[in-house]
C-alpha cells in the first residue's frame, strides 16, 4: 500500500504539532467512538513478538481524577525539593498537569507475563515489552492529534500509588497516565521551550556516523 | 492548527499499515534528505521535561552490519533453546531480520545524564528517560511508514555488544537497533500473525472503565 506525498505530509503535520498538553483542556466531552478510534490506533503499535502486553483503562470520573491528582501533588511536592533553590521557584510556577480539567483520562500498562514466559524477540533485552507499551502510547498520542485532541503525559506520580488508586494488580506495570481531551489552542512550540526551561538541541548534533561521535 | 478529516484519516491508514518488516528490502539507496526527515521527525517526539535524551548512529558499512548480524546471530541461538520443543521448529523457521539486506541501521540511544541530574518529569518514575527514547523510536517508524520506508526492529541482539560494535559508551543506553529501507511490499498483517504464532487479541478485551477489570 502506497502513501502519497499528501497523506507523507499530513503525517509530518500532525508529529511536528503534537504537543505535551496541560493547561488547554476544555470540558467537551470525547465521543466513545474517538476514544476507540486512538485505542485502535493504540492496539496497532508495534510490539515484541506480537505480544500487545497493553491494556488501556479509561478514567471519567471525577472522584478517581481527584486520587490521581492528589497523588501527583504528593509527587510533586517530593519533586520540588531537588531542584537547587535558582531552579526551584521556575519549577514552582510551571503547571505540569491537566488531570481534573481533562475530560478523560487513560491509564496504559504493561502485563509483563502475557503469552507465557518465552517471547519472541524479548529473550536479549528484558526491557522489550515495557518498550512495546511506550510504542503504544506514542501510537495513540499520534492518532489524538490527528483528532486535534491534546493528550498530557503525567509522569509526577508513583506507580504504586496509580496503581492502589487504579486497582491494578502487582505484575502490571502501569507505563503512562494520559490526559485527553479537546483544547482551547496548541502551543506551537514545546511549554518548557517557550519558557526558557531548555533549548531544542541542534538535531546535526544528535547524529552520529557509523560510529558514536564520528561524523 | 487544524488537522482536517482527509490528514486525520492519512494518519490512520499510516499507523494501520505499519510494519516490522524483515524480508521485503530492497537494495536501494534511501536518499539522505530522507533519513534526514526521518531523524527530524524522531526528534520531535515527547520527552520527560523537553530532555531530548536520543542520539541517532546511522549505520551503512557492510563490515559494521556483518558484525551486527553476527551478535544477532549468537543471540538467537541462545533464544532457540528458550523454547520449548514443539515450538522450536518454528521459532527457527521465522525470518527474525534484515540485518545485511537492509541499506541503512539506525541505533537510537538514551543519554541517561543528558542535561543534569534532576529531569522535570524524572523524579518519580526514573525510566521516563528511556520511554522518551522509545518514543522517538515509534516517531520515526511512522514517519518512515509515510516515507514508503519499511523498519525492522533488532532486539535480539546483547546492549553490551551493540555497545562495542558501535562504541558506545558505557553511560548510554542504546534502545533500539532498527533496519531501514525500501520494501518489495508490505505485508497486510504482522508476520507473526500471519504464522499463526499469536493472534491479534480484541481489543474490546483490553480496555477497562475506571478500574483495572470493570467493564
Amino acid at each position: 500500500m502506497n502513501i502519497t506525498k499528501d497523506e507523507r505530509d499530513a503525517v509530518y503535520k500532525t508529529i511536528f504539532s503534537r504537543r505535551d498538553v496541560r493547561g488547554e483542556f476544555k470540558p467537551d466531552p470525547v465521543p466513545d467512538d474517538v476514544i476507540k478510534r486512538i485505542l485502535t490506533a493504540a492496539h496497532h503499535a508495534p510490539s515484541v513478538g506480537f505480544m500487545q502486553p497493553w491494556n488501556f483503562i479509561v478514567v471519567k470520573k471525577a472522584e478517581t481524577k481527584k486520587e490521581i491528582k492528589h497523588a501527583f501533588a504528593k509527587a510533586h511536592a517530593e519533586a520540588t525539593m531537588m531542584f537547587d533553590e535558582e531552579k526551584r521557584k521556575q519549577y514552582k510556577s510551571l503547571k505540569l498537569e491537566g488531570i481534573m480539567e481533562a475530560p478523560i483520562g487513560i491509564c496504559v500498562t504493561c502485563d509483563r507475563t502475557r503469552n507465557g514466559p518465552t517471547v519472541i524477540g524479548r529473550t536479549a533485552i528484558q526491557e522489550m515489552d515495557l518498550y512495546s507499551s511506550v510504542c503504544a502510547v506514542q501510537n495513540l498520542w499520534i492518532a489524538a492529534r490527528a483528532e486535534n485532541l491534546g493528550v498530557g503525559w503525567v509522569s509526577i506520580i508513583h506507580n504504586e500509588v496509580l496503581r492502589d488508586i487504579l486497582k491494578i494488580p502487582e505484575h502490571i506495570v502501569p507505563i503512562a497516565y494520559l490526559c485527553i481531551g479537546y483544547v482551547s489552542f496548541f502551543h506551537d512550540k514545546p511549554e518548557l521551550e517557550k519558557a526558557g526551561w531548555l533549548s531544542r538541541i541542534d538535531i546535526d548534533s544528535l547524529i552520529y556516523d557509523e560510529y558514536w561521535l564520528s561524523k
